[in-house]
């Protein structure tokens, strides 16, 4: 086991990265210069230190609060309700919403034995309830964990009066009737809209 | 630009790794314990100090000397011509050969410059003629610079009397008559073997 397994070991370990795939990166690190590498190595060694989760939605930030929260132009009324931190950039890379968000940290997972209690999901209610906030978007991915999570949190919210929505599901564009698997299919057709 | 989207740019660069693969990586090195990132980061800024080419064969090695060069049971007359340091760990996970090896540190290639004398050529015909070595066996990739490389190994070898051999080329294994290429095709019947 000499360093150059080690890092072969460490960039398996990644997801996406196969053992073939780390080898690769391995030796494409050694052909470059050193520099390359240390700038790397920094990069990773300074994340812990320097992101953490956004005190109010909970998506990472360098500062106590992220830039999307602190932002006045931002739509203050509507709160996005997404899985995971990184939910929060997909959503931002469509430039079609322009409210505010709220990361859970994952969803409910019986199995995984992932409760509601483990979510932030007492802070969306009070949020609500303190924000002033006139819509909810359920944006949890559509699996069956992130329809559960998005059920419950309706039933959360039914006291509060918001209105909340769910993202639509159906066929991705582009794509083919043919190739669409059949629950797919079947939201699309149950959500159609006028035309 | 933050800590995350620094990560996220780093590992973009690496091959095989677009923006989504980055993105989804700096996210679960933040999930992960810093432990985890620390390692990683010191496996990468120690792999330059530590990994160099080896003296003799040009693979790379934490040592003067490479373990498979320096090791007494390897058969010390057949060697094997490489294109790059990697493919030392392909042909090994084989355990078919048991010879030494030559790392050659690319292909020749005129459109990007690479011309023989950049390549570890010449150090061949020395090690031929110092080593006793009988079999020579080019296993440089079967593409057009391969071949062309491989040819002009072949021809600065001649006067030592060397024995010559070429990696053979295909159907691979596992493989369909129908999906492959009509060179590969043609290559597997001109270098058709007794059944």
């Amino acid at each position: 086991m000499n360093a150059l397994d080690d890092v072969i070991e460490s960039f398996s370990r990644l997801p996406g990265i196969g053992k073939k795939s780390a080898a690769r990166i391995a030796h494409y690190l050694l052909q470059q210069d050193q520099s390359f590498c240390q700038r790397i190595a920094r990069d990773i060694s300074v994340l812990h230190e320097k992101i953490h989760p956004c005190k109010i939605c909970g998506s990472y930030t360098e500062d106590e609060i992220c830039s999307i929260c602190s932002n006045p132009m931002r739509e203050r009324n509507i709160l996005c309700i997404v899985e995971q931190a990184q939910d929060v950039q997909t959503i931002e890379s469509t430039h079609e919403y322009h409210g505010l968000f709220h990361v859970l940290g994952g969803v409910i997972a019986p199995l995984e034995g992932i409760g509601p209690e483990q979510l932030r999901l007492s802070e969306i209610v009070e949020r609500v309830r303190k924000e002033n906030i006139t819509e909810i978007i359920l944006a949890t991915n559509p699996t069956v964990e992130g329809d559960t999570t998005a059920l419950y949190i309706q039933r959360i919210l039914k006291p509060t009066g918001v209105t909340v929505t769910r993202l639509a599901s159906g066929l991705p564009v582009g794509g083919d009737l043919e190739y669409a698997d059949k629950l797919t299919l079947a939201r699309s057709l149950r959500g159609r809209i006028p035309f």
